[in-house]
């Protein structure tokens, strides 16, 4: 039977599929989720993918139809003009060639477990942008020649002491209309004591900002009542820049190889994230037409490559020697400049960057942890795509960043997933026996206790589970490679002759296969926890430091990470396990932070221009330690104390050699 | 015969037209430009009409067809979908029933004279915007954190003292490019000490600036080079909102009563100012693909109602009671916001306006004429659709407008046309024979000494002329009724029988028609010069001033008017003649002052604010002094030194009563 690859995007997932097999049939085989209500009888219309461009041959590619079979009239009906070029019925198409599918958020089954999950902040609330009642008198003939700004700006400079305020353009158009709308009771709202940027009608207390933490996987926006802080809506999606290149590295060259590829991913993004602005909104605004114009003010945070792309500023320059950013500066852009569609006169604060290669993300972890504000010495790590790292107190900080790969994201892992319904997120395995114990999102229970667990892949944060555990059972040794006589069917060679461990057999899943941990993503652990180490200890190096004392675990999924398996694996040096801490999506927070008190918009900057940048990829010893780094146990090696510790913790960790 | 109304938009020259005329005969028939180079052939397509929406049944108009010939096969080849409906071509489409007819620019005959020609400011030079020129150091890996954003503000202090300038996002986006493709030699325009609107790669010195006046009637925008003050273009154009309304108030009728009125208005100027911006730079700067960026800043002023139509606000609180605009402050609004098409991280600056009745335009004659630095008592009258009139000195200066129709712009006058070649602009009646002597615009002699002539109608500033003329004759008596029993063809009835004057016989036009004077002409010039004179009458009551020691006659054709007409019809109060000046566009002379020095915008804001608007026509005296100041010769009565002054002056005006 002939074979071909079929590639499924953003997830990565990709495999050998039998010729004829529709593009929903090998979905499932591959494990990517694909939304099919009608149960693949061509009726839902829910299983639209997209055939993306430029993977092979152009000519053939376009409409996609080429390695597929050709569009069938039951398909047809279901594809409209506003879908886009490209698009089949996954139920329906077949494969008769290579091929490279996106499948669009519409159609991905299940909703992600949003792992950016805001957690409460403790800071003074002082929004840039408030809201101020007026209740003016009705012009009469004797004051004519005043005009209606000029009654307003009175009135806030009478009653609020607000001097020197300026109209939004915008805003005065429709001023003179919502003042007779609201028999002269209007609210006013103000960003920065500067500038009016909306007038509604009547006396209107609730104010809504967005903290929106674009992340080269993940994009997540926060929406925030600014009158009491909380956070009342999140909504995230996958950075839908993903099919451009799943790293920064390879956006940026996208951006370098295509005519229109900066303005391609630019509007791609603005517009993935207009839908999370619409549906964070709508889901607390009812009936509204123009949900996310509540919107009056926005933070955003990103990497560096992240930011140039989304202000539609080439990002090639950061991509090469000497990865000289556009902007080291806060901005503050109107919403309608860059087509975000919240109030179209409001501002979009973006935190300032630190360098080519430590973005206003990292500024945001800076901002929210405060290092710059302590006395002890500790070591943050921001773990996505790339790991950043944070080192120093009150005296100095310094800050680099890691290519550590998507593997901390489930990226690249063979049964990597997101953190949706079906990804195991807990695992155990009996150093005796070898067998695990696991748990997927979406049900309490240990699969053992389950009659149908309807496993599909492994979640970012579960990853690191399982490989220190599969280090504790002996199935790895310290330098990754798999013990070889083991006395269990679990671990095997798959096709390619090499080692695999067995995690769930294929009548415990969902996608009729047997999950594996494979060499391969052992290996790719072993990178990105090694180079994360490296960073650090080089960073420690460099200041001096021969001891932490704390280290805190942020990102995608920072709260999630278990914290001993990060020990077990030697993610960073010697801390003291009750040391270390996670505190989930630290960048997300300083967005936070930046949107509730304006004062932290000027620490930012303040920061990011007095935090050090430190190169560790030229230094001459990076290679070394980096090499030493991947093995895995430095506990026993290097931390002499970390028994005890562990002992003194109640962890079940057994220190191997 | 049967006979059909037509009516030709913007000149508003209506008449009867036998069916079976083509709307070109009809057009010639009425003294209307419409260009026609193939000479009727149906060949070049250059004789265009668009047949006017909204004017007779809905149904039956929105094609043009019903009250027309059908489209022949002659005129579908030349109508193009960019057209727009509605579309014919003259020389083809025969009337068969009442139709209004709109002649678009492109489709008139001639080249309008500019009469709102730029004279020479004597003004300090001290734009809003500067050009600086940087030369950076190329950055090297030791300075990598530090962005281009924050070298080129280094520089600018370092070098130029400029602190804390902040960046246009559209400049930011493109930086990078700019500084790299000069080689780190750019030049920055900075707008107003405070903010980066444009970088360009190398050297560059010329900056240009457009200073634009708006009249109801007529645009013109004068080019500006920035480093010398001198203007170095002038274009002009007919506002393409009269087909919408001839005056404020019937534009402001049709913003209320129709759903999109505002917005097609809105629409109408900023594409027609777009056009007027795209030549006057591509005539200076050639093979600019987009012409109007090299445009860095723009000064507009208008009358009150324009202005809000401009800026997209809706005008109809200034047309009731009591009368209260949106906006008494200067405005500076981004290019891109209001869609101007020059630099668009420019920033237009509106003048302020004085109130709902007197706008930005009587600002710029205010700023001009600085009545407010000076001793003498000094009446402005600027003469435009709507008169509007300032009066004092430095102690105290009052405004008011008046409605004068828009007789001294030629509208509504039977043979009133735009100043282009063919317009009659100086007149001289023999009070012997009753013969007048004339001359055209585009010809240098008087007509009686030229074998073809070609009149074509009348300019604006020669209904002044000729009216005096006619009065000065005994053609007409001081009411402005035609004299009887006049021994003179040329002082006949006309088809109503109301009498009329012929000023140039059919065999010296252009368009095989007598062009006459009539009663209504007369009438209207009454009204609108007795207005004048009335409100100026009030004003100075008002103030308590009994005397004027100068007279400024500013407006679209200010420069033109023959101050011993002006004075022989009465058109303000007693002044010496010698005290008379006519300054020309004087309300462009302020925008064009704003534009060259920043200083003006804060004096016209202060100013605007101190001059005191005086409300005319509540007045409860007004009616009175209006019916008295309808009557032609006030000399006799009320200047008895106006004799001895003329004799003084040379002039040969003749006093009669």
């Amino acid at each position: 039977m002939k074979k071909h690859k079929v590639i499924f995007q953003p997830s990565g997932r990709r495999g050998e599929v039998e010729e004829g097999k529709t593009l929903l049939e090998a979905a499932q085989a591959l494990g990517v989720d694909i939304e099919g209500l009608c149960g693949n009888k061509k009726v839902c219309g829910k299983c639209k993918v997209r055939i993306e461009e430029g993977y092979f041959e152009k000519d053939n590619i376009d409409s996609g139809m080429a390695h597929l079979s050709p569009l069938g009239e039951d398909e047809i009906k279901h594809i409209k003009p506003e879908d886009g070029p490209g698009i089949r019925l996954s139920c329906s198409a077949e494969v008769r060639g290579d091929v490279k599918v996106f499948v669009p958020e519409r159609s991905r089954a299940g909703k992600q477990v949003v792992r950016k999950a805001a957690k409460e902040l403790s800071i003074a609330l002082d929004p840039a942008v408030k809201k101020y009642n007026i209740d003016l008198e009705a012009p009469t003939l004797h004051d004519m020649t005043t005009g209606d700004y000029e009654r307003v700006l009175k009135f806030l400079e009478d009653d609020y002491g607000l001097k020197g305020l300026t109209f939004d353009f915008m805003v005065l158009k429709y001023l003179q209309d919502v003042l007779r709308v609201g028999e002269w009771k209007a609210t006013v709202t103000v960003w920065m004591d500067k500038e009016i940027i909306k007038v509604e009608p009547g006396f209107i207390d609730a104010t809504y900002g967005l903290a929106v933490d674009i992340g080269t996987t993940t994009c997540v926006g926060y929406l925030t009542d600014l009158t009491t802080g909380k956070v009342v809506n999140t909504e995230s999606m996958m950075n839908p820049q993903v099919p451009y290149g799943e790293d920064v590295m390879s956006r940026i060259t996208y951006a370098m190889t295509n005519d229109e590829g900066l303005e391609t991913m630019h509007k791609a993004i603005i517009q993935g994230l207009n839908e999370v602005i619409e549906k964070v909104v709508s889901e607390i605004i009812k009936d509204c037409p123009t949900p996310g114009f509540a919107i009056d003010d926005l933070t955003i945070v990103f990497n560096t490559a992240m930011h140039h792309i989304f202000l539609g500023m080439n990002p090639i320059y950061i991509g090469r020697s000497p990865f000289i950013p556009a902007v080291q500066n806060s901005l503050d852009i109107k919403a309608r400049d860059i087509g975000l569609k919240i109030n179209p006169s409001a501002y979009i604060h973006v935190l300032p960057i630190e360098a080519g290669f430590v973005g206003a993300d990292n500024v945001g972890v800076l901002i929210a942890e405060e290092q710059y504000n302590q006395d002890e010495m500790v070591l943050v790590i921001d773990i996505g795509t790339n790991g950043e790292l944070l080192l120093g107190n009150r005296d100095r900080v310094c800050s680099t960043s890691c290519a550590t790969g998507p593997a901390f994201e489930g990226a690249q892992i063979k049964f990597g997933m997101r953190a949706a319904p079906g990804a195991i997120e807990i695992v155990l395995i009996d150093p005796e026996t070898k067998d695990p114990k696991y748990k997927v999102i979406g049900k309490s229970d240990w699969h053992s206790d389950l009659k149908k667990i309807d496993a599909k892949g492994i979640c970012g944060s579960a990853i690191i589970d399982v490989v220190a555990e599969m280090f504790k059972a002996g199935i790895i040794d310290k330098s990754g490679r798999f013990a070889k006589d083991l006395d269990t069917p679990r671990v095997r060679k798959d096709s390619d002759s090499r080692p695999e461990y067995v995690l769930a057999w294929a009548n415990e899943t969902s996608i009729n296969t047997d999950i594996t941990i494979t060499q391969g993503d052992v290996r790719a652990l072993q990178l990105a926890k090694g180079a994360l180490y490296a960073g650090a200890k080089l960073m420690m190096k460099k200041l001096g430091v021969t001891k932490l004392d704390r280290v805190i675990l942020a990102g995608a999924f920072g709260s999630h990470i278990n914290r001993e398996a990060s020990i077990t694996l030697g993610m960073f040096p010697d801390c003291p396990i009750d040391m270390v801490y996670a505190v989930g999506n630290a960048a997300g927070d300083g967005a936070r932070m930046a949107l509730l008190n304006r004062d932290k918009r000027i620490e930012a900057n303040e920061k990011a221009r007095w935090v050090e940048f430190i190169e560790i990829a030229t230094d001459p010893t990076f290679e070394k330690e980096f090499m030493q780094a991947m093995h895995i146990p430095h506990m026993k090696d290097k931390f002499p104390h970390l028994k005890e510790l562990l002992a003194k913790s109640g962890s079940k960790i057994e220190i191997k050699g």
